[in-house]
């Protein structure tokens, strides 16, 4: 979190927490719309988020929504409320930098316009790729980065470079006035106070498939470090709120 | 989550939620080692990772983690800890089917293999495809699915086909016996009780840093909605855990 973030959450209100968690609700909800539910109990919701239900209520709550006793939520209202929250009700112009491989599935990622995303330009260094038809987009030359940030009002950029190159490219994004960076490149980049970058490991929900995996085979035990601490540091339980 | 995701909850005592969390704090962890960074304070990683320095310190105390008084906790080994808890200390073997743009993408994508994923096989069902090197792998045609599956031991199959490919894909790798499967097809994936399917939305991150450009845009109110409730239904607070 930047400290931009930070003061975002204090002014608005709403916990950077809560904000992560608003588009997995999302995917879950757009998930009962695809089965046709149209109510769910914020246990169910919950349940296919996975969070508990105590916290799904009050992360909603902080969007005014409350749901119905003995009905629960309605599915397609709070789709509604959540997209508004997360400002997916209005288009959102994304350029993506970096056409190999990762590149070519982001620009044809049917998930990115039905969210609101735009893919307005599709730029590479490498004058093999320019000017391929990707997605019925053609694919310009890097050089041209600042005039289609500036003709297009791209204000999301997508960093899918090789790592060496990522950093040049937020650089040049950053000096057109971009302020919200989405990097799939294996580096971190450094940024001015201001501008948000998120980073997007792939690997995430395949650890998470790790861990019950290891479950489903027996391991590691409950508690598997408990009292084995750090060599030479003395361990203390720090408050813990519940 | 599924039931078994639940059980699986019950009988271990680390809540669902703070498995879903680790990879994230093991992800800031990480990016704390690149810049060199050898212990954290709660609050740094929470920070880092997005949520309050008491949850974190919840999270952790699953794993028999509490850091050390005014020096908080020590990277490398907490690394070691999280990756033990989520069995990455150890070897997944992963087979990716369906190898077009994404497909392709995943093969090559360092972070797999950085946390301990070995991606054994590259299937597709295309001619065209069949036979292709792609990061040092042979593709192979899916009609050797159930033989790679068996011969290499794989765990976690990678289903990156097309949306119409995607069930049938899946009801053959769960017949071989593999109960983890990553779905990044835009399609919900029917499984039995036993087999996690975990989906994979690339536009999770996109939709965070709308909101953070929506509010530095200035919109929407704090409360949009607060008030503005379904048509029809009476709104009511239910009890909220703090």
């Amino acid at each position: 979190m930047t400290p931009r973030q930070n003061r975002t959450r204090a002014e608005r209100g709403i916990p950077e927490a809560t904000v992560a968690r608003l588009p997995v609700y999302l995917r879950a909800l757009h998930t009962l719309q695809d089965r046709g539910v149209a109510t769910v109990s914020s246990e169910e919701l919950a349940s296919a988020a996975g969070v508990n239900s105590a916290k799904l209520r009050k992360d909603l709550s902080h969007l005014g929504s409350y749901g119905t006793r003995g009905v629960g939520y309605e599915v397609e209202y709070l789709v509604y409320q959540i997209s508004r929250e997360l400002g997916l009700t209005q288009d959102w112009v994304v350029a993506i930098i970096g056409v190999g491989n990762l590149g070519r599935a982001l620009a044809g990622y049917g998930g990115f316009a039905s969210r609101g995303f735009r893919v307005a330009g599709l730029l590479d260094a490498d004058e093999a790729i320019v000017g391929q038809q990707i997605s019925g987009m053609t694919v310009e030359h890097i050089d041209r980065l600042e005039d289609v940030i500036a003709e297009r009002g791209v204000s999301i950029a997508v960093i899918a470079t090789p790592a060496g190159a990522a950093q040049k490219v937020c650089d040049r994004v950053v000096a057109s006035g971009v302020t919200s960076v989405l990097n799939f490149a294996p580096v971190v980049l450094a940024v001015p106070d201001g501008v948000d970058v998120r980073k997007v490991d792939l690997s995430i929900e395949l650890q998470i498939l790790a861990f019950h995996e290891q479950r489903k085979a027996g391991g590691p035990g409950e508690h598997p470090l408990a009292g084995d601490g750090p060599p030479g540091t003395a361990q203390y339980v720090e408050a813990v709120q519940a």
